[in-house]
């Protein structure tokens, strides 16, 4: 039967064309997995079928070439991005290991970084600073992740080190800020019991940012810190913190005296100062760490504490502010988070995120004169406060692409999940084109159809009519009344049908 | 056919009391479109084909002197109220132009007046103060109201003024606490930076206040300029600000020095100091722009400036800060946005702005003095503090209704949707209540019936068994029983048909 | 027919587990009413038709005992918990009465208890501590709850009292702050005023606490306090404030000099400072009228203000402001809220409740530090925000589970709440398991059944093809499996019958 044989070759092509419908998906998915893989790549493999009946010696080649690229992605991805492969191994360790792991990655969760690797590199940057601090931030960041393990938070924000990552800023700062030195071992205490704090902070203020999709950034350690030094004060006689007071006279600058070599060491110094840390080294290797895990975030992370250094210039800083990165490392987080973390990376996102970065510069300064007033340092309220205010903008432009929460990841991984999303809309969109422009066609076809048959039936009505010898002229006028009364009737009809079968098409799809 | 007379005339009767309920809708439509409409000239209009009947002399004169008085009406409503027909005339113009509508429509928002002659009206008394400020102004809105257009925001609200009136604002208040004095035009540079960052917050805060279903009132403002202030300070080389320090002694207050004149001045000088004024002409050119637009804006804004002028007498504040209209500003706005702008104009919404304008006033001395300790001063938080707590109150009586944010225009028109929400319940109560009497009456026809119908048959059945011995006075009553049977039967249906024409009429309307 | 007396005896079966599965409900309602119901007592009263045929002397000596325990917890209820009778009793009473009655729970209702008795006890305390601080709390009360009247807050709310509660603490708290000492009558303007304002506040906080279930707390309380402080300051004419400064130097602490008796005073010296009262009587007072409305609420008092005071002692505070009370009455109340009131109490909530009073003895400190800045006191901030950060919290462990703020009462209450549910959950469980075990069991019978009518079909099959050559043995076992059959068939209908009443028994309960 031919007619079978011809279902077939239709079912034939049909399943072609679903396959290549289907296989786009799976190619995302595939970029998904590797970090940074390149999106041209996938598209190639696509036609590997219809290129394999063409094969050369160049091509071969070529693909021994791609095998490589891709085996050096996937080693990559082993310790870069967010590290899921070791994320998955570590599930089946042991308990203490695991633990580990949360730890490690929630130092890095200061940065945005879901990486273990970053977070041993930074602990090393920390313990090139200062032992003491680093103890102190480990034994905040264990203390946190214990306390969220027993307040039984969700595990998978434990794994994350979304729990760990105030504990760390808590314990670095508040040895930071006592006034009592390093070794006070008393300070212990307090740290351990505020670190124990950051999970219930942290549980309640998603409580209230879940409703607008925000995330809970750095508040927890913000409010607990402040909370610990405005409880204890610079006159205390257990817990004494650093006299900070509010500027009250003419800071002194003359712009002869400028150090631009300081100046340019001012943006590993901001970076660094996320931690707490002066040191230029330690900046850098927080810089490393960064990269490690994602270029985007690392470049916004200078690019902000740039934007920082400038804006201590442009509003008159004292020029030791801005060589100690006080004026950097609340750009450099909001740079971070607005620049790719939180917005699909475009063009107009990056220069949302060095506005960002301005303002939050500004904000900075004013925050840390109205606290000084009450003896506190500003920590990180100025990201804090400028970061959620750029993140509950709206706008009726699709290029600001907020991400669901739920979906945030690094990057690179939110870029391919934007444009997987916007490739996905314009496949629909030309799926739909396609459909239409078929229709007309068939509407066209059937069109021309129905005239030829008209022309058929009339051709035949001439015959039976004129078979008697009657006037042709008379007659064919009258004929051609009748055809222009039957076509219209008849071609309504035959759309209506044409219609209906249309709306099925369109149900069904 | 007497019964069809009948009919007739009830249909009559019904069609004229359809008329002169389906009438009242189309009066609130004919009211909305004037600014001031009287209400009870539409229904005078509506029988003018009767009247025509009866025409005299009297009426000819009563009904020229509608005529101009429609005019007249017609008239104001070109430049007062919001001026729909202009904004609409200026959709078709320039871009150039528009903008221009924009900003001015901008500069009189910060009073909630959504009038561009008002807002022109406002820009003279600016430059009648200081012609540097209205410059700093002018560039305030110009650039937020530009950002928001690069910003895309709704083009609605950019046309009606929303994003300029924090940018005058900020504009204006930068320069008028600038302590490097006038014509410093560096300070423009900061002006720019911060009037573009308006739509930004205004975004952000709206994302929040949205929630209650509040308006953003001048948040972005508050919040911009004390951060300008905060971030730069007394003490700075670039953009030092006006040095303000917290109360630290009583201040000489004797009742024997008070200047009555000054006193009364400061009501208009209160309204001025909304844009930084203390020019008690320009408070008095801001209140005539006010008149232009609402007269009920007016007379809130009066009433709230005294207000807060009374308060501070009664809370011991030194006569300067009061003649000085310091007491009075956030008191203005307070009263304006309770008294018929977000709440439907009643006695008791009057009473509750007054009460708020105190409330204010207590809260603006509070806030002026916690905000002095960080060398800020009270901008207008006192006002947005307190008009966010007065908006946010729930109570169970009607009399005070909150209109929903998307239904808010100007005082008059927001009482005139007010009335018509008011008359439309009344209406569909009267409706409902009508309809529930004549099913009862209906019911209590069919009982009749019900009891004639048995008693007929029951005479039926004295009849046949008495067949031949028929006495007159039995036969006389169930002619009666018979007639009164059938009368109320034809009503019904009548009233039913009726009815269902009244009905149609509703849904139509 | 034997069959039906089966079916019978199943049914009285049912009908018995139905009486104890319904029973439970029952019981529950019983425990309700009385306030400290013994949760062992119901069960007995249960089974009393069954225990009557066993009668004893020994048992009727203890069912003597029974009731009068019963009627003794019925007493007890009349004027402990909510004194809902008295409160049902009064709503028929004389207005002034009624309005006395709330005035009175809005005094206790500070502590969450909402009782007149323990209202009228705390105002004792407060006349013993001070007449003219006692006047001051009663006319706020008095304005706030009118005011509420007025503003037609929800009735309900206002007869528990929960509008006059800021009103006694703004009325108080001004009287004890005002520097012009006591019987200066022009306190009462600004006191009335602000009462007045407290139903607007608490309903605007209302609007916006409610999006996440949390109470509004004392905050109106704080608001308008500060604000008045604030407005007015120390330096004013009229309404002076005492004066509060910051901590400029080192407090002098000498361990030797420490007052153990003070030291244990201060426990009820913390109870009374809720109520802004230094007298350790008073204190004795209120947590005697405590005892009375509720137990559990006396205790965590106690608690909080034991753990404030060692708070204090941890963090180096001078002696004297322990003594004073100031470290333990936010613990107080925060102590009481987490602990039971609006979480079910259990060990882990008990634990929190205790962690809950050590962050907010922290945060008390924090507060009072920044707030002396301006020269206010801490009032009960702490208190509100610490709770209010405990009820935000949010874990994945079903031993702490926060009450919907609908159904929050006094602790023990709140407790029969929780049990009752977990008791429904329980049964509901039991149920399900009952029932999936029942249906695997019918499963494995229908298996069987189609097993052995296979093998019928297989000897029918022999049978038929060696008709003739019949084996007695063969045909034994075919009766004998067409018995088997048999039996599980009925019992699984007559099992499906008696499922069939189970669930309408459980939907009837």
């Amino acid at each position: 039967m031919p007619g079978s044989v011809c279902t077939k070759d239709i079912q034939k092509n049909i399943n072609g064309s679903i396959s290549t419908a289907s296989s786009s998906p799976a190619i995302i998915l595939t970029e998904l997995q590797p970090l940074m893989a390149n999106p041209d790549l996938p598209p190639e493999c696509e036609n590997s079928q219809e290129d394999k009946r063409e094969v050369d010696t160049v091509q071969q080649r070529s693909s021994n070439v791609r095998a490589c690229r891709t085996r050096f992605l996937k080693a990559i991805s082993y310790f870069s991005g967010d590290m899921k492969v070791f994320g998955k191994w570590m599930e089946k360790q042991f308990f203490l290991l695991q633990l580990l792991d949360w730890v490690l990655r929630g130092a890095a969760q200061v940065m945005f970084v879901n990486n273990p690797l970053s977070g041993l590199i930074i602990f090393a940057g920390l313990i090139l600073q200062n032992y003491w601090w680093a103890l102190n931030g480990f034994v905040g960041t264990l203390f946190a992740t214990i306390s969220a393990l027993v307040l039984q938070q969700n595990r998978g924000s434990i794994a994350a080190g979304l729990y760990g990552y105030n504990g760390i800023l808590v314990g670095l700062l508040m040895a930071v800020f006592s006034n009592k030195g390093d070794w006070y071992w008393w300070i212990l205490l307090p740290n351990i019991f505020m670190s124990m704090m950051c999970p219930i902070v942290s549980s309640a203020i998603a409580s209230i940012n879940s409703r607008w999709d925000l995330p809970v950034f750095t508040l927890p350690f913000n409010i607990l810190v402040c909370l610990h030094m405005a409880a204890t004060g610079h006159y205390n006689h257990y817990f004494p913190q650093v006299l900070i007071q509010p500027r009250s006279e003419l800071a002194n600058i003359t712009w002869a005296e400028i150090d631009v070599a300081k100046l340019f060491m001012s943006v590993p110094v901001g970076v660094g100062q996320v931690y707490g840390c002066d040191n230029p080294w330690t900046g850098g290797i927080f810089i490393v760490s960064l990269f490690i895990s994602s270029p985007i975030t690392c470049a916004h992370a200078v690019l902000g504490s740039a934007v920082g250094m400038v804006s201590g210039l442009a509003l008159a800083a004292p020029f030791g502010d801005i060589y100690f990165g006080l004026w950097g490392y609340n750009c450099v987080l909001a740079c971070i988070a607005v620049g790719g973390m939180f917005y699909a990376l475009t063009w107009q996102v990056h220069l949302l995120a060095i506005t960002c970065a301005f303002f939050c510069a500004y904000l900075s300064s004013a925050i840390a004169n109205i606290m000084s007033t009450f003896g506190l340092p500003s920590c990180t309220w100025p990201f804090c406060l400028s970061a959620l205010t750029f993140l509950l903008l709206t706008t009726e432009t699709k290029k600001i692409y907020k991400l669901p929460l739920a979906k945030v990841n690094y990057p690179e991984k939110n870029l391919a999940y934007f444009w997987k999303m916007k490739k996905q809309e314009k496949m629909e969109k030309a799926e739909k084109e396609r459909k239409e422009n078929k229709e007309q066609r068939k509407a066209l076809d059937e069109a021309v159809i129905l005239n030829e048959k008209e022309q058929l039936r009339l051709l035949e009505l001439e015959r039976s009519e004129g078979n008697k010898a009657t006037s042709k002229e008379s007659e064919a006028e009258n004929d051609k009344t009748q055809f222009e009364d039957y076509t219209p009737e008849q071609q309504r009809t035959e759309e209506e049908h044409n219609n209906n079968d249309l709306t099925e098409v369109t149900r069904v799809n």
